[in-house]
């Protein structure tokens, strides 16, 4: 049941301290709470104003239905839109298996992370390594913006200087000097590092890259200096997967 | 003078009706500001917290000197900047010389427009054509996030159906079903166009395209079903573009 006690637990999840408080995260939507059936994420209940889309494929979690008053009271989302889920929080560990990974230096916007993780479900590749002062997996504004990708995709936080000085593989960043993209071969193993938003990657990690890669500009020379990092995660992604098909 | 009647006149500049109404927009930030300098845009008068850093480059600009608090009257942003620049409203005409360009066909989203104009600045593609229900480019969210793009870049609004019955070259499109992006040959005059972030492009616009091309997904089975259509957009042009280094 949805009690006053049990709102403000929710109503304190959009801060990452409650969070790790009360080990738990929220997921909003029939659309996206569906995506969790087929994921490791742990559903302790769910709030629904329609609970019947749900109940076939969740039998053993407790589903409430509730009024749109009450949907409006535990949503983050400005237009909340049927249901929120209240999950367990794990956190992910890192799997040194995987061939092909993103690594990510304190990327700080939610949008940014949530695209770049739809990116990585896109093109299968499936972990991110972050930064432990990158902005947090289970921010709803992350979460949202997955668009549900985050289920499939191992998303884990690390000391990354330490992290990177025991890994074996070629580590690839991103610089305006850096190699074009499109005449770069790609190994069939590394990481791939995205820096902040503002300041890049941090020097100390900078100097553990193997090698530097660069998106070239085609408009004049006064053309915007930039793309937008989750941007530039896609269109490096875009050539790197050009080779396999 | 910022007087009580101008604040008004200001604030109502964030609804296309009133800007066509009085033939104004809005240009936010000193940063963004500086950039009209090289561009066809006419700046009427600036309200500024800085203005010392734009003086010498607008010297035949009135640049009023605001607070804070008259600032945050004025601005459309959530954590106003510096300046505020009312600028004359002028429609884009088409250029019929362009080689290449991107046709949008109701694309909703302020980002969504903003971030493929700087798409377009980077990729050196000189001009957009939109439908008419595509947001507006003068919508103060799309401008800012052109990041100073749009002074660069020719946005027009057309009767899409109609302009492309008369359309000579190539124009092609995205679909499941196209062709992979890394097998397409692109020619080197065409027309990319993408559609509504719901619904795709109307169907007698599609029916007027050439080519249909597709982002193959590499993902397993279950992963995402589609990318955002800015990221669509940018994965494309970085294709194209490395048929050109």
């Amino acid at each position: 049941m949805l009690t006053s006690h049990k709102i403000k637990i929710i109503q304190s999840l959009d801060k990452k301290k409650f969070r790790q408080k009360y080990n738990l995260f929220l997921v909003e939507s029939n659309k996206i709470i569906k995506e969790l059936a087929n994921s490791r994420v742990k559903i302790l209940e769910i709030y629904s104003t329609k609970p019947e889309e749900l109940k076939s494929l969740f039998k053993n979690v407790d589903i409430f239905e509730i009024d749109e008053r009450e949907l409006r009271k535990i949503s983050f989302l400005q237009n909340p839109k049927d249901s929120v889920a209240v999950c367990s929080l794990e956190t992910a560990k890192i799997d040194d298996s995987k061939d092909r990974q993103i690594i990510l230096d304190g990327i700080q916007d939610p949008g940014n992370l949530g695209t770049i993780i739809r990116l990585a479900d896109w093109f299968g590749i499936e972990q991110i390594v972050c930064s432990q002062d990158t902005v947090d997996l289970h921010n709803p504004k992350v979460l949202m913006s997955t668009m549900g990708s985050f289920t499939r995709v191992n998303v884990c936080y690390v000391e990354l200087e330490d992290y990177l000085k025991t890994y074996q593989h070629p580590v690839i960043g991103t610089d305006m000097q850096g190699e074009s993209i499109y005449k770069k071969e790609f190994p069939s193993k590394f990481s791939l590092v995205l820096g902040n938003e503002g300041n890049g990657m941090r020097p100390n990690v900078e100097q553990l890259l193997t090698d530097v890669v660069t998106i070239p500009r085609f408009g004049k020379q006064q053309s915007t200096e930039s793309l937008n990092v989750s941007m530039a995660t896609g269109i490096i992604l875009g050539q790197i997967f050009s080779d396999q098909v």
